[in-house]
């Protein structure tokens, strides 16, 4: 992890819901650190019943009067702007390469990421403070998140950007290769024990075959209950075979 | 763009208000195709008023009695879960992932994304009906993204991988590579006229400053304007020589 948090400024927000929400959303992403500028309404009830399970993030905000005093101590700070309203001579950046700046920036100082309020956006005065506005890509026809979508979504490419995008781990190892030779064997034994072929001949069957196997990723027990369904083919043929 | 549509189905969804929050972050991104399955309440007014722009997609939802019904026509079908619900030998995709995949099925039929009730989430049988799981990356000890939100974040990843992440254009082109190059020897006039220099000599400072103006990426008006101001220094400096 870096040596120094993200924080989220969110500026004179109307709606307390929005600040419950973008909390929850925030803590979702492992972002913990809230600061509120001139809040319409703080705390309220409304905010707290939103966080769900995001509450003591919401408790321990701060809540300060000015962008300046909330920004006061951070490096790189980055002001979300909607596309519309993209700033003559500012640098502009996606929120996914706002993010790459941010975690790289996180070695060094606190980053602070500015949200406006919800009908105007940030003022030029605000925009001021910031190294580079940050856009997230929309819809040119309707491009208006709400403010804790906005959040989620900038929080998400944060926590890919310092955490990685990581899958969760395979339960079960795959099946080894010689395995599944084995397997293609004994199958392309039972393919020409039951005479199977098309027009272009039992090889081009196979081959599909294989690669419908292949795409599955089978574990080493799935090739047990494949090879145990071959030879059970296998031993009802030679059954029917010695009743001929 | 693809020749078939995006589709998310919201499955058994419990609270109006998300369903019109889902409307609003799919608009966002520009995904128009909304199916519900059993909605414990819709229409509603609560889901309007959050739909908030989004109103006509929520009018033309269609609403459906089962999942088999909502993407009977899909081709490709995912199924949103979170992490710690990841599901025993089943493909496992990210968000950004699934959207690129998503992106390049789109080319020969419509693609579903589901995403299951709120507390529960998709149901084993409903899973079934899917090729891959989806998940969003996210804090391991507080994964749990609201509805619209996981909404949002899934919908933006697909707009990047349908649309691309492009930047707003630069306004004013960048100032010519012979514009910039006048301005340095005139800054390096000048900064040999004021003998400009610290212990490791003028040329390390001169070095430091056009590492700086490269970096604010002038226009050609900007330039005018910096040698403007050169311009102006050299003529005090001569004019006070004349004085001396």
């Amino acid at each position: 992890m870096p040596a120094h948090p993200v924080r989220f400024v969110l500026v004179a927000t109307s709606h307390p819901g929005n600040i419950g929400a973008s909390a929850r959303a925030m803590k979702t992403m492992a972002i913990e650190e809230l600061t509120l500028v001139a809040p319409l309404a703080f705390p309220s009830a409304e905010a707290t019943s939103l966080a769900s399970g995001a509450d003591e993030l919401l408790a321990r905000a701060r809540v300060v009067d000015s962008v300046s005093a909330a920004v006061a101590d951070c490096g790189l700070v980055l002001g979300t702007t909607s596309r519309e309203r993209a700033k003559f001579r500012w640098t502009s950046l996606s929120a996914r390469a706002a993010a790459e700046r941010a975690a790289s920036e996180l070695a060094t100082a606190p980053v602070a990421v500015l949200f406006g309020p919800e009908r105007t956006g940030l003022s030029n005065e605000e925009l001021e403070l910031c190294h580079a506005l940050v856009h997230i890509p929309a819809n040119p026809e309707y491009g208006s998140l709400n403010l804790a979508q906005a959040v989620q979504v900038i929080a998400y490419e944060l926590f890919l950007a310092r955490d990685g995008a990581s899958l969760p781990a395979r339960e079960i190892a795959l099946a080894s290769a010689g395995e599944l030779e084995r397997l293609y064997v004994h199958l392309a034994a039972v393919l020409e024990e039951v005479d199977f072929a098309d027009r272009q001949g039992g090889e081009h069957l196979e081959r599909r075959l294989k690669r419908i196997i292949a795409r599955a990723e089978l574990d080493a027990g799935e090739v047990s209950i494949l090879r145990g369904f071959l030879t059970a083919v296998q031993g009802k043929r030679r059954r029917a075979g010695a009743l001929d």
